[in-house]
């Protein structure tokens, strides 16, 4: 696997075009497309929460029915989301006015949108937006960086990235963009990314391996603990790297699947990495846990922690928190068989063994603290199974961004 | 059932002491004792993290074995938490200084503790402080609000009530003291209540009652999801008021659990009004919900969303936040049932319903958020189940009081 330049446009077919569309934002890129040249295989996972916000219910009934689609339309800065069946009725009119620019039927058109929950969207400027992107990408202008720009709200920069494989002799390649910095918890966050790839898939299996991907990549992500109304992983699969289709679990769907995973896992971290506010990306593992699921809860427990997060701000190695997070979050275990240290690069500090602390330098730990990614690392001791999840630190500019996040 | 002036020393035979211990604060009281003058029955829990503080576990074992106690210590600024074998010896070495002192047994002292975690307790400075503070008891001075004000961490005013009932034609008083700012969430919080009173009740009937009554009032606030490792509520009866022995569910205790649940509401209101860095208490009332446990899922998911208490900190209406709080909650409802609304006073301002958002004047809405006690109010439609959460607003100074706690 060779990671490459390049993000949702990276694999064979497929196109991006941005514009401003000014449906919330002004002087800034708002709606984005992508465009397969041949219909593609489309498996996703939506939010969990009750509230799902229009465009949602949209791309699951096309995901869950017919399977296949050939465009993407997002746009950000409204979310569609409580919008009642106005919003519903917006939906389809974006998607008739993209599926019609682009000569391709309704519902061949998946939808996104993020930002702020109960506005309705402009529909004369998303039905021009859509219009205005279907015409950039037919004059051929390659914009899959400007696509992964447009999508973002509060984000500090463009997430994108892509990997090669080579499965029977072709080669294949998965690449991907996504959004997401606030409202961003575990069970998909406001979060949006897009994975293309020019692999050959049946339906079944790519959503199998989207639906296992996501468990350990976008769902073990927490910036403050909100799951949003528009968390949407997509993938397409369009078939033109070639290569003979996949339709069981053989070598071919293990090497597609390392290569889907690696491009969730990267976007993953880049959206904790850049949640609202953050200076540092915190990254906690877990080991030797008793059941998979258990490493899980664990590791998801000590970045969700409000204590934990701002004094990982303060470069504050109150580990007390971090143990005391590891102790609500429902899981059974040993106190006393728990070990933790705090890592970051080559430099490992042991902080708590044996139920009580371990002699450590402060300055030294505050020192490793500073580090804009530092690894919390929780022993166990009750089984082998490991499990990654990743945050942020909780700063005054969290607090600044969301005080007032509509003005 | 009537509130009057006082609180942990408002019930027949109760003294309180607060001294300077310094076993981390200088220039403040960190000490306080309790004392009942005959023993008194006691009920109590305890926190459900896996990381128990040792005075957790000393004064679980005495409510859950001879259910009687006559004193409680307590020290504010180290929690005496993940501190191992030490811990525990500590907690000894610190009731047999007290039970000296007061000439009781040393297993009729309970203890407390709040602070810092990971730290070890000086404990010749805890041993100097439980005598004084048995000396000072011993000169008579009244001092239940400076033991209310000495157990007080990063809390910005002291917290104590207390209520009075008649039973069996004998005047019958509850009061009570807290301390709890941060690390508060559902479950017991970093929090410490000591509740007395002066009826007559038995072991069983006491817990019973204490085990109830927790569940609508501290296990319904939340100042920012991280349950500690230390939250304790002790409830101590002395049977002084002289009404009969209450052995059963009869208008007496009915009349007692009323004003314990006064006290104990009274005082977890109070926590969670001044979490760290709040400006204002939340209030979230769920109304018509299918069954109470869900109600009060719901009622909680509200008051814990990071973006919710941000937004209420901004006195931004933004009231998507709140929707999708209750979207993630893991409750199932009818999304097109609900109805939310602001309320302050008597003002109230509906502002979703029917799916989607309902018209109100923004800056109204903006000026009824700033007020300093809030109540977002959400009618599921669903059944006639209701339940109350309280929270506060998300800061600024959250963040600055939490960077750098231990310094």
């Amino acid at each position: 696997m060779k990671k490459i330049d390049g993000g949702v446009t990276a694999a064979k077919g497929y196109q991006a075009a941005a514009t401003a569309a000014e449906i919330k934002y002004k002087n800034r890129t708002d709606m984005a497309m992508v465009f397969s040249e041949v219909p593609a295989t489309v498996a996703g996972t939506f939010t969990t929460n009750v509230f799902k916000a229009a465009p949602v219910i949209w791309d699951r009934n096309i995901v869950k029915g017919k399977g296949t689609a050939q465009a993407v339309v997002v746009n950000s800065g409204i979310a569609n989301a409580c919008t009642g069946e106005e919003g519903d009725r917006y939906c389809k009119l974006t998607a008739d006015a993209a599926a019609q620019a682009l000569g391709i039927a309704t519902d061949d058109v998946l939808l996104g949108s993020t930002g702020v929950i109960g506005m309705q969207l402009p529909i004369d400027r998303m039905q021009a937006g859509a219009k205005k992107l279907a015409t950039l990408l037919k004059s051929g202008i390659e914009a899959g960086s400007e696509a992964a720009q447009a999508i973002m709200t509060t984000d500090t920069h463009k997430k994108e990235v892509a990997f090669e494989i080579e499965i029977d002799g072709k080669t294949v390649t998965v690449g991907g963009m996504a959004k997401g910095s606030g409202m961003i918890h575990p069970n998909m966050c406001t979060m949006l990314a897009y994975v293309t790839t020019d692999a050959a898939i049946t339906h079944e299996m790519l959503q199998k391996a989207v639906s296992e991907i996501v468990v350990d990549s976008f769902n073990m992500i927490s910036v403050d603990g909100d799951t949003s109304t528009n968390d949407t992983l997509l993938v397409l699969a369009n078939g033109m790297a070639g290569n003979e289709m996949i339709t069981k679990e053989d070598a071919s769907y293990e090497k597609l699947y390392e290569a889907l995973c690696a491009v969730c896992t990267c976007l993953a971290k880049e959206m904790a990495a850049d949640g609202e506010g953050a200076t540092k990306l915190m990254e906690s593992i877990v080991e030797g846990a008793d059941t998979k699921e258990n490493a899980r809860i664990l590791a998801k427990s000590v970045v969700c922690s409000s204590l934990s997060k701002a004094a990982m701000y303060g470069c504050d190695a109150n580990w007390g928190r971090e143990l005391c997070a590891l102790g609500y979050s429902g899981v059974a275990f040993d106190p006393m068989k728990v070990e933790m240290s705090f890592k970051s690069g080559e430099k490992e500090i042991l902080i708590f063994k044996d139920g009580a602390g371990a002699p450590y330098d402060e300055e030294e730990a505050s020192k490793l603290l500073a580090n804009d990614h530092v690894q919390i690392i929780s022993k166990m001791n009750m089984g082998s199974e490991r499990a990654i999840a990743w945050g942020c630190d909780l700063t005054y500019d969290y607090v600044k961004i969301n005080a007032d996040y509509r003005s």
